[in-house]
């Protein structure tokens, strides 16, 4: 466990290694922290519900770091507004970097000892998951940070961007009946951790339904675009209408159409969008939108993780829009005290995404991970399976 | 079919009678239509959806009244703004009269013509049902007209308030299977009309579950808002506590409390609220945060139709929240034309209401009917029943 | 002095006798109250600072009009929000017309007792050109109302439009030295009554410059718009350049465009823009804006008042733009109480109007006479004299 | 020239020797630019205007930075709105400090070239000017950046903090009369250099007046504070007592309240606030709010310069907010080209300030010179200084 916690540490880190120290201090739009919030965050994190409940003596490592970087916990007090995270140029990177360091540190000095409890285990594991995510948060906000740029600058990234021989897939089709959803147990799922949104295995009767073996393309989704799609509101759910018109949305988040030809930004740079790759970085109304002028529908999150759990449907590329609300399994329950305010508080007004990404760290994805956005967000890596009958 | 139609026109002024002129115009926010607009509005509907089409030689009363009455059919034109209703002083009420009895005589007229075809059926079915949604708004609208006037005035509203004596029932338990959703035909419903929201037949998995025989009391919520529920974090979902503290909630909506006793505005002026009748006048977030406080939740729209159609459990008070969002059914399809927008473009960002209010036109619910509002939305009738187990 | 206040109480009514119960009761923008709220705010004034401390024995009529009726007094109580004067639908117009029958039989009640004192006659000369200001509000409001109605309304109102042949005049030219400005006595001025803004009389020393005879037209103007004035910055002040992108600003309030055609808006209902009349209805950003595309600027409030003293300079047809900031003149004092916030307060962020309009009461004008609204309002009769050198 | 120039462009950058990179990157509100951006954008003013028109073969640094470092001249194109300088990582602070040295150089072999015209001498003077006006605005707003750090970090500032000796005056009387105001030639005001705005002498007559020897302190602030200034409403502006009640304001900019006692943010950190000392960093409408309290006012910007040029009235330590308005003086013109966008667009909204601060450059100062800004802007060093009579 001390090896893979220094393995997952790093990586956070490795994200980084291409940044300017300008880079990590802005926050351009509220959705997107700072790259040096991540990092003291989920230091924050290791530092809070650890090291001072499990290592003794532990010394925190500053007073105020406790306001500056917890994220949304009221359970462990005042926190800086998150529309403020932007504004704070101390501590500095070169701090967080100590930050780091120090926890890292302790967090040695507690596994040394010799017997972990399984609370210890079950601590640690939640703690790696939750610096996992905040790593696909980095690659996400970092992308937005530069790709906000007027320079556009490019930036060595650790990630394996799509080439066009992705793994592609033939439709899946499920026959009408009942279906088992959530996280089983370890044996059934070859991974021994889970959120507490996925718990709650149940049962769910689904129809005949067949989804399509890859995601929709730029190619394909240009052609919705050159019909007139972003124009025509009867392709739209009304609050999807509004959005298109308040923000004068013509195409994916980063598409430029500069002399006539589309471009988009990517790590490494402005590059041709290319034809043959997903569609990326959609909201959840024009994945709907698009859908509709196709006159097909996106799957539910229920008939994703049945099509997924047979192993033959190809996932991993993009996180997948589905038409479901993020909302309970029967059965939940929210844990006690802070942890307690992991998911269960989100689930209202946002829509289940499902799969995984080319940002998603390796090992922290699996058929029954319930990703959740608000509808109307595109900065994640996210794509468009239709449900084809 | 024409003294249906008769019944239910008039009913829509009669809910009306007892305002002054000037209740007719203003919309104090952005959900409340003016009385006049929902007047006009439903007027126009007949007009444009039945007259202009059907009914040869029809000379539309006034060429300006389908800018100034459509509400949201994007397919039918310009419309006013929305948040510009409330500014329109003319047409006056006077003028609004006289259109709908220019469309009654042409409406009666189209009635006299013998042969109605089953389309006509289907179309004059889809406006009197639409005329009986907007009698219910127009009373809710009316009351927050006059509820958040300084003088709190009484009026005379053709509805029964409840009292302490309302029926009240025991908890109905459902046994985990299988079972079956949405509007069958006439003779399993004992009603021949739907909304295209409630089809799709379809089959769900339920658990074992028990919903509560009665509504949540006033002196139930009463308990929560001295307990402090209205000011810990804990018992929220997120967007619901950023919602209580933008708007610095402490209780629903009409209610103040005067001299350390709690009145509520009702039709009859200011009252004492009464701790024997249920709830009312609350949003999905305040709803979901008293079940939490009492280490309860919300029954899902399918736990609830599934209770209901067994006929034990008693309903009609006050639309119920249920902790379902609004989605489509499997197999949702909407209609060509205008009459396609009328449910399926809200399937985002809402919660499912179940049930029928005191405001509810006789005739106008049924165990499958789905309303919806979004989470913050209090002036509805709407309360609260808890899942027990 | 008790016919003088019949005469301008029922003149008040007499702006309103073309209205419909409607038109009372709206409030499309913050600046625009509902004739309503005039009628009995103006009502409450005299209530409020005559009867209530002065009449023996009075009764108010209503004891939630004070909080329904004050405007900004702070001194006197809590109000009603600005914003929420178009919500309120109670009291209906037929009571305020009651209301101020009500105050009207006590203030005559109070002419008849014999003895007025010098402070009883400085109180109700203030309430009646409190009246007199509100009923040019009221003329103005009732405009924006109906002139932002789809259907553009005409109106019976008791003023005279311009005609072409309205009074024209020479240029005026101030030699260079000293001059006073300022309110003097009933005899240098010819009447009794200043507000507190006017007194404070003192020197000025103004270079030589010649102010013009006349006022901006509709042609000149609409010269400048088919200029391109309204799409090029450099005419505008940054402020004004601002507000002219932000409102998509292309003409003075009122006009439009139709089959290529320039309308406005007037009581008359829709008529074609008429070349020779005086520009109106600008905001001070327009008036600079068009000065400065003459390659000239707009005189301060001390040249104006010189000029118009000298008895040679035609003005009364529009209020004109100064280029004065509000500010107070030496020696300015606010009076104890109430009233003293009827001025002084406002002394920030306006600029100063000189003249009088058609809208302006007889009676209601003089050379020394301070009118001031923000830079961006344009609802009042304003028009642009220009300073020629 | 050459000698001034690099002494004045040294002092930039010397005032953010103290600074990490990541406090220049920063933007917490819009009128606070991040320090990059001013070490850029006065980098640009002199190769848009001095070295681009006038050195022969100039190559710009680079294609793209008259986009990101314009400020509001329109003339010369798109700038990147005043909201997101914030949210612009690169170019990074390196690079803005080769851009820097590049320009200085450049400058250098312009100096060499033996023989600048007048309309060059001119054209440098007003940018070693512009540099020094936002050599004031660095100060102030690393000042903002880090007195909104929730950990108030020191930083070495090169200016002189006040201490308790600072020059005190005594109270000046003006004698009423003619007074001529504005800048004049070199010989009078020992300077050869001023902006367009203090150009246009000209005459005005003023009263009798005694200004105030010194600036109101701190500890006659705090009076007002305890007495419960910012509570009643009838000390303040309209517009002053909605900026209170929308931002709670309680004390002036910077100042807390720690365990009972008064702190302000410095630069070297959070220290007592010392009542000996003028009160700084307040809003002209708390200056006003002050003034009335003392039943006394401020002076308008004719008397202060009246005073001033007396050389009896001790100033500098503190801008003096004046009661003028910020209007053109009689003849004012503005220059052809982006110059003449330097001052006279600003003319509307705001209140004048006179006198200089410690973060004024040396040399900057001089009893014409004419600071303006709105008048709820606190982050000045601005302060207050009473007429007396």
């Amino acid at each position: 466990m001390a090896e893979q916690y220094q393995r997952i540490r790093a990586h956070s880190e490795s994200i980084c290694r291409g940044l300017e120290t300008e880079d990590y201090v802005v926050q351009p739009v509220i959705d997107v922290s700072p790259p040096k919030w991540h990092l003291g965050h989920t230091t924050w994190f290791w530092e809070t519900f650890v090291l001072v409940p499990h290592l003794p003596d532990y010394q925190i490592f500053h007073d105020d770091f406790s306001f500056v970087f917890n994220s949304y916990y009221e359970t462990v007090g005042k926190r800086v507004f998150r529309a403020d995270r932007g504004n704070m140029t101390r501590p500095t990177v070169a701090e967080v970097y100590r930050y780091r360091a120090y926890v890292d540190n302790h967090l040695n000095r507690f596994f040394e000892q010799a017997d972990l409890t399984p609370e210890h285990h079950a601590l640690i594991e939640l703690g790696l998951h939750h610096e996992q995510q905040h790593q696909e948060l980095l690659i996400t906000d970092i992308k937005y940070i530069l790709g906000h740029n007027p320079l556009f600058p490019a930036i060595d990234m650790p990630i394996d961007e799509l080439t066009p021989d992705y793994q592609l897939g033939s439709p899946v089709t499920l026959a009408e009946g009942i279906y088992t959803i959530g996280f089983r147990d370890a044996g059934h799922n070859r991974q021994s951790f889970c959120f507490d949104n996925e718990l709650g295995v149940h049962k769910v009767y689904l129809t005949e339904t067949t989804l399509a073996g890859q995601l929709v393309t730029n190619g394909e989704y240009l052609a919705f675009i050159e019909a007139g799609g972003y124009r025509n509101f009867k392709y739209w759910l009304s609050d999807g209408w509004a959005w298109v018109n308040a923000h004068q949305q013509q195409a994916p988040l980063y598409w430029h159409k500069i002399d006539g030809q589309w471009h988009q930004y990517t790590f490494d740079g402005l590059k041709n969008v290319d034809p043959a790759l997903p569609v990326c970085h959609i909201s959840h109304y024009e994945a709907d939108a698009y859908a509709r002028w196709r006159g097909l529908r996106l799957p539910t999150e229920f008939e994703w993780e049945a099509a997924a759990v047979t192993g033959s449907l190809p996932w991993g590329v993009r996180w997948e829009w589905t038409n479901s609300a993020y909302l309970p399994y029967p059965g939940f329950t929210t844990a006690e005290g802070a942890v307690g305010e992991y998911n269960g508080k989100f689930m209202s007004g946002q829509m289940v995404l499902r799969g995984a990404s080319i940002a998603t760290p390796a090992g922290h994805s699996r058929p029954t991970y319930r990703n959740f956005f608000q509808p109307d967000k595109q900065w994640q890596f996210k794509g468009i399976r239709l449900v084809l009958q």
